[in-house]
Formats: C-alpha cells, sequence, structure tokens
C-alpha cells in the first residue's frame, strides 16, 4: 500500500493512494501501524479524491531525519573514501524537508550535489531497538535527495549542520510504500532524463536493521522520523534549471526542480 | 518578565513566572509576541497555580535548536581552537530537549563535557534576518546545557551529529526571560557547588544579531526554535551523580542532576 500525507480544503490529512485517487484515512496510519490493524480497513467508505483534486504533501512531518552517509562501497570509492565500521549518522532540521514536485533553491556560491536514497519511516516509538525488532518500528519506504553543499561542508571540516540543514535540502516522497523487499528493491536517479545514479538496496553496506538499531542507541526514534540509507554510485552535481527524478519501483517517483534558469 | 510552560491536570500550557507562582496564558506567547501585545494583558483573570501544583517543562519545543561553537575567545584560547571568521554552527534533534530537574543519561564509555549557555528563542518566523531586524524576531531568553561527548565527536571527526545529538543532551529552562540585557548579562556554570564556567555575554565573539541573522541565510527560523549563543570558558568534564546548575540573573537558574551513582 502506497500513503500520502495531501491537503485538501486546507486540512492536512493521510490517505491511501491507489489507481483510481486517494483514499482518506479515518485516523493516522501511525496509530493503525501502532495497533496492527490493516490500513485498508481504516480508509473513509467510498470517500475517493481525484490526483488533481489534491495537493501531496512530504508524506510524512519528520521531527528528526536522521541519514547515514557513506552505506554503499562503490560510492565510497568512487568518493576515496574509507568504509567506517560503523554507520557514518547525521541530523537535518525539519526546515530541510520539502515534498515531490517542490522546487529545490541552490545557495548562489555553492557546489550541491543529489544523493537519491531510501528512507525507512518510524512508525512506532524506541530507543535501543533490536536489529531484530527493527521491522516492528518502520512503517515503510520513501525516497529522499539527500542534497548536500560539498564546498560548505569542507569549508566547515566535516561538520555537515549547514552543508546539509539548508531549506528545502531534504526533498521526500511521493509516498509512503508498505511491504517494499529490500532484496530485490532498485533504486535509480535521472538528471535532466539522464540516469546519475543506480544501485541495488541489497548492496546497502549496513543495512536498514543495523542502520536503525545505531542511530536508536543515541536518539529515541518517534513516529514520522525518518532514516536515510545512503545513495549509490555516485552523488551527481546540480545546476539552476536541472530536473532531479528519483525512482523505486514500489514507491514511485520523487521529482523535484532546481530553482533558476540554467547556466549557460 | 518570565515565560513558562508548565502541566497542569495533563494539559500543557504557557504561563508567567511571578513570586506567587504560574498566572497561566490564555494564548500562546509566540502569537502575543507576534501581535505586538504585551504578555501581561493575557493572563487569565485571577488564576495562580502554586510552584508545587504544576510541573514546570522545558519552556518552548523547538523544532531545531540550533547552537554556535566557540563564541567566546577566552574558550578558544582555553581549548587550543582558531577563531572562527563566521559563526560555528551546528543542529540538534528534538530528542536532545529536556527540562529543568530532569536528569541527564550519560553513555558507558563516554566523555561528556558540560557548557552552560544563553539561548535565544525565537519569536516570529523569519528567513533571511537583517542583523537590526533580529531584536523583532527574538521573544527572549533561556539557558541550556549544551552537552557534549567529546570522545564521540573526535570518533566522527567534527561531525557533531551523535556527539551532541543523544537524548537529553540539552537541557533548557527554566524560562524565557523577556527583557534581558545583553550588555550586562552574566552567565555561571556549578559543578556540585564548584564554579567551572563565568562570563559576560558581551564578551561573545558574534553578538546575538551576528548569529541569528547568520543561521536565518540558511534555515529558516521558526517559533520556539533556540539558537544557543556558545559557552564561557572552559567546558568542564562530568560524571555520573553530579550536579549541574547554570545561572543568569533574570533567568533563574537550570539545575539538572547526572543519572548514576557518583564514580569512587
Amino acid at each position: 500500500m502506497r500513503i500520502v500525507r495531501f491537503r485538501y480544503l486546507g486540512r492536512r490529512r493521510y490517505g491511501l493512494l491507489d489507481s483510481e485517487g486517494v483514499r482518506p484515512l479515518s485516523t493516522s496510519p501511525f496509530r493503525v501501524f501502532q495497533q496492527g490493524r490493516d490500513l485498508a480497513d481504516c480508509v473513509e467508505d467510498g470517500v475517493v479524491f481525484g490526483r488533481d483534486e489534491v495537493v501531496l504533501l512530504p508524506p510524512c512531518a519528520p521531527g528528526k531525519y536522521v541519514g547515514i552517509g557513506i552505506n554503499y562501497r562503490a560510492t565510497a570509492e568512487a568518493l576515496g573514501m574509507a568504509v567506517s565500521e560503523e554507520p557514518v549518522v547525521y541530523v537535518r532540521p525539519p526546515n530541510c524537508i520539502i515534498g515531490d514536485g517542490d522546487r529545490i533553491e541552490l545557495p548562489v556560491d555553492g557546489e550541491v550535489v543529489c544523493e537519491g536514497e531510501l528512507a525507512a519511516v518510524i512508525g512506532r516509538r524506541g530507543r535501543d531497538i533490536a536489529e531484530g525488532d527493527v521491522a516492528a518500528h518502520v512503517i515503510g519506504y520513501t525516497l529522499t535527495n539527500d542534497l548536500m553543499d560539498v564546498a560548505q561542508f569542507h569549508r566547515d571540516k566535516g561538520n555537515p549542520s549547514l552543508a546539509k540543514g539548508r531549506d528545502g535540502f531534504a526533498p521526500l516522497g511521493p509516498c509512503i510504500a508498505t511491504g517494499l523487499d529490500l532484496a530485490t528493491a532498485e533504486l535509480a536517479t535521472f538528471v535532466n532524463g539522464t540516469r546519475v545514479q543506480a544501485g541495488f538496496a541489497r548492496d546497502m553496506l549496513f543495512g536498514v536493521e543495523r542502520c536503525v538499531s545505531h542511530v536508536s542507541r543515541f536518539m529515541t526514534l518517534e513516529p514520522g522520523d525518518v532514516v536515510a540509507l545512503g545513495c549509490p554510485p555516485t552523488p551527481a552535481r546540480i545546476a539552476p534549471g536541472d530536473r532531479i527524478e528519483i525512482g523505486c519501483a514500489p514507491i514511485g517517483t520523487l521529482a523535484n526542480e532546481v530553482a533558476g534558469a540554467p547556466r549557460t
């Protein structure tokens, strides 16, 4: 199933997306997940909004967005970086989050790369989550564009707070897919139609169980928080006017344009 | 005036603290600030809760906590660090926030230092705020203990996400004081009654106008967000069983104990 968050007549709600449109949920999908109920049993009877009738929002509103750096061997090799013994973790503030179709604004003096990634969405509160219990805390997966200003990152000597923390630097969406099989999930990122990144989730250095468990040793994870799982090779430089599309079959496509006219 | 957030009969509210107790506000203090009204005009007529009747909470619930590193020359010198040409910025997620009187939990393998700091509390949304407009965005000041696991910081090569991002690593409180004069404000931190840090806000390398303006070039600041303004010399190592008190006359004292029995 594909969970979306949307605005209809000024009200923000959750719903399920299917070929006919958006079916509003009568309650929070996180509550449904925590209660072990079936999302399909929680749609409002007979109500379907057309895709054009609603505004799709980021599929959740994370209090924190936690990212895992350098989580594919090939990405580490391409960047000439060492593979870490533990997941490399960074945090982003909520101002980074924008949705599918929203515009990315680049800093004038920046050197920004895009990174298409899968992100686990937390459905149940947890701290010190054992690897074997992670599945009971993850409601599903969405896509994210883990943008970073590499010039700022170097100026800040490896502190990612400003390099990753800018407004709109973490597009998220278009939906949260439940039941995604990470053993087969394939991810690809296109800039202006050219494929710049691709890989399989099964090639992650640290799987979702390890990543979520590791983060939860430091931070209580809350419903709606996301853990971005790292990008397959290789981060690609972007410029004003670019259109970035990140796709993974069951989730769909997260597409964002970069503000401004193309540089000549 | 001193703004507090408190729980009474299970409900979270804002109020004003005075010698008689807590006077509940009829609306959000941020709305009052944005409307340019006087907080004293917004208390509920005749209602005063005794200090023992309510549970004081962190005085705001920041969506983001932004900190400024190395903001006193003497701190930089004591740590052997260079003074930066621009404010050094890091972000913390909301799980860091605890209130006055809450317990700090240390990691077993950590090397944690405390840093008593003033923090500006944002009252009005803003992006690209000019230095001259900062006063119109800051509702007041609170105190914070900017805890950091130095061992984790070195393991993570200068990435503060885990070193500063742990649950409870940013105590905040006890209130938001309005009308604080930064030209005279003096700050002191005590561990088990011994003064370990002290300084004047006027000795900050980057004043509040510069810090808030700089952060807002990257991130939209929202009501309730905090910008922690750096610690006077010198960060002090803490251990289980310690009691940490951070004081600044008009705000009061932020006191937290470290969980666990004292090491022998």
